[in-house]
C-alpha cells in the first residue's frame, strides 16, 4: 500500500472523494469503484483508458457427451458474428466505447484472419474430461503464457481496463468442475442449465459431470484441475486476469465462467481479487455460489445469462463514472470558497 | 396497444429479441427494457436520441423550520455547480452522452441567465408548510404548465428519453409529506437524513414533519397536496412525467424526490408508469417502500443517496444497450442460414 505524507494512497482517495462537492458517501458503490480504481493504478486520480472487451474462445471434447444444448460448432458461428460486429457483446462494447478483442484460445475450426482476432489457438478444442485429461499440462502452460502476452501487449498500447468475456459451447460444464474441484464447493449447486437444457438435458449434464467428476481426485490443485476440465478459453482467463493484476490493469469479471477462472486465478494467487471488479450477477445457476466464495458483490443483477462478456462491458460505464467522480467533479470547498 | 397483422406490438418486440443470436431470454432485464421503450415509442426499432438530463430546482420555506443539514443558499450554489458542469450529475450525464439542462423551477436566488438554465421559477421558493400551505394552487397550475411545456419542447426537437433529477434543500421532507398525504404511506418510514442529519437533527425534523402533516386532512388529493407542501421543483417533476407520458418520451426516474413524484403522478394518471423506468434504489429511507407502491423495481442498486439525477444518468447507458439489442444485434437466422 502507498505511503503518501505518511497517509495511504486508499485513506488519500476516500478523503479525495469525501472533499466533493456532496453528502459524505452519498455515491455510495461508486465511490468504493473509485477507491478500488486509484489503488489498481496506483493513483488519485485513474483513468479508464483504451478500455477493452477480450473475448477467449474455445472448444470442448466433453460436448460429444452431451453437456450442452449446442454442437460445437456453434462457437466458431459466435466467433464469427463478433467479428462481424453483431453479437450482444459487440452491442454492449460499442455503447460502452470500448474496443472488442477476440481470442481463438482452442476453438475446434480454422478461424480467418481477421484484425479483431488474435490467433493464439494452442489446440483445436479439448479432448473430452469424461474419458481423460482435457489437455496435456505443457498445452495449459502455454495457454497462460499466451494470455500473459495478451494483456502485456494491451496494456503497453495504453489500455488500462480489460472486461473479459468467453464462448465456448460446453463451457459452463468445465466451469462447474473446476470451481468444485479446487474450491470444493459442492457440484450439484454448480450445475445449471447453460445456454438452455432442457429437463432431460440437465439430468444428462448431471450424470455425465458426476461421471467426469469421479475420474479424479476429490481436490485438485488449479494447474491439475484445468489440464483435467480445460477448457483453453478458461485457462486464458486465468492467464489474464493473473497478468493484470500484476500490471496494474483493472478486470472486469463476467459471469459464471470468468468468475470461475477468478476462484482459478485466486487460488493461485489471492491478490489478484485485488484488481478484478464482479460487474455482474448472472442468473445462471452456480454464480452466486462462486461469488460468495469469494465473497464478490457484482455491481449489476439484471437477470442475465448470456455470457460473452455482456455483463462485464454494461458494468464499464459505471467504471467510468467512478473515475469522472475523482478527475472532473467539483471540491466542495471551490463552491463554497 | 398496437396491433399489426393480428399480433400485438408487445408480442412483436419479444419476438424480435427471441429471434436474436443468444439463448431465450438470456439478457433479463433489458430484454425487458428494450420492450417497454418500444412500447412507449410504439416502434419495433426504439431509439435513444438526444437524451437530456432534466434537473428541476427549487427551494423550501420550510427549512427554516429545521427539516435539512443544510441552509436553503446551498440550492443555488448547486445550481451554479450544474451550470460549470461539475456537478456529480454534470460528471454521469457525459459519460452517459446526455446534455444537461437546469430547471429554476423556484430557487430563492436570482441565478444568471445561461444556455444551460431555463428560467421558469414560479417564486422564490415555497412557503413553508409547517404554518400553512406552501403555494398557491394558481402556482402550482403554472408549475404544472411549465414543465408540460418544457418537455413538449424538448420533444420537438427530438428528444426521446428524459432523465429526470432534481436539487433543493428541504425536498426529502416535502417528498415524505406528500407520498404520505396522497398514497397513505406511513410517514415514520418515510422520513431519511436527506443530505446528511445527525440523530438530533433528524428527531427534528420528524417532530417538525409531524406537526406539518397534522395541519391537514389525513389523505389529500394529489394537486391539493403539492400546494400544500409543495416544492415548485416536484410539481414541475409531476408535471414532466405526466406530459412525457402523453407525448411516448421515455422517462428515467431518480432517488426518493423523483420517484415520489412519480407516485403523485401516478395517483393522477396511473397509465403514466408505463413511460417510467425506474433507474435507482436509493439508500435514503423511504424509496424502498415509495417503489413497493408503485410495484418497481430499479435497475440499478448502487447504495448512492445524492439525488440530482445523478442514478437516472447511470442508468442511461442500459437503455442504450437496450434499443442496440433491437436495432444491432445480429439474428438466429443471418447466422446459420
Amino acid at each position: 500500500m502507498s505511503l503518501r505524507g505518511g497517509v495511504t494512497l486508499r485513506g488519500q482517495l476516500q478523503a479525495k472523494l469525501d472533499g466533493k462537492a456532496k453528502p459524505l458517501g452519498s455515491l455510495g458503490r461508486i465511490e468504493a469503484l473509485a477507491v478500488q480504481l486509484g489503488m489498481i493504478q496506483d493513483s488519485l486520480r485513474p483513468q479508464v483508458v483504451d478500455p477493452v472487451v477480450l473475448v477467449f474462445a474455445g472448444d470442448h471434447g466433453a460436448v460429444a457427451s452431451g453437456v450442452s444444448a449446442y454442437p460445437s460448432a456453434v462457437t466458431a458461428v459466435m466467433v464469427g458474428a463478433y467479428l462481424e460486429g453483431r453479437g450482444a457483446v459487440n452491442v454492449f462494447a460499442r455503447q460502452a466505447g470500448a474496443r472488442l478483442v477476440v481470442v481463438d484460445a482452442g476453438v475446434a475450426a480454422d478461424l480467418p484472419s481477421h484484425p479483431g482476432l488474435v490467433a493464439a489457438k494452442v489446440q483445436p478444442g479439448t479432448r473430452d474430461w469424461l474419458h481423460g485429461p482435457a489437455m496435456a499440462l505443457d498445452d495449459l502452460d502455454a495457454a497462460l503464457r499466451r494470455a500473459a502476452r495478451i494483456v502485456d501487449d494491451l496494456a503497453e498500447s495504453g489500455c488500462t481496463v480489460l472486461a473479459l468475456g468467453e464462448m465456448g459451447i460446453g463451457n459452463t460444464a468445465s466451469a462447474a468442475l473446476l470451481v468444485h474441484k479446487v474450491a470444493g464447493l459442492g457440484l450439484d449447486v454448480l450445475i445449471g442449465r447453460g445456454a438452455g437444457l432442457d429437463d432431460a438435458g440437465l439430468a444428462r449434464k448431471r450424470t455425465v459431470m458426476a461421471q467426469g467428476a469421479a475420474r479424479t481426485a476429490a481436490s485438485l490443485r488449479p494447474r491439475n484441475a484445468m489440464a483435467e476440465y480445460g477448457g483453453f478459453e478458461i485457462a486464458m482467463l486465468v492467464g489474464a486476469i493473473l497478468r493484470a493484476a500484476e500490471r496494474g490493469v483493472c478486470v472486469l469479471i463476467d459471469g459464471v465462467i470468468v468468475t470461475a477462472a477468478a476462484v482459478l486465478a485466486h487460488a493461485m494467487q489471492p491478490d489478484c481479487l485485488a484488481s478484478c471488479v464482479f460487474a455482474h450477477r448472472s442468473a445462471e445457476l452456480g454464480h452466486d455460489t462462486m461469488l460468495a466464495h469469494l465473497d464478490a458483490v457484482p455491481l449489476l443483477d439484471l437477470g442475465m445469462r448470456l455470457g460473452e462478456g455482456t455483463g462485464a462491458a454494461l458494468a464499464l460505464p459505471l467504471l467510468r463514472a467512478a473515475a469522472s467522480v475523482l478527475a472532473d467533479m467539483a471540491d466542495l470547498q471551490d463552491l463554497v470558497g
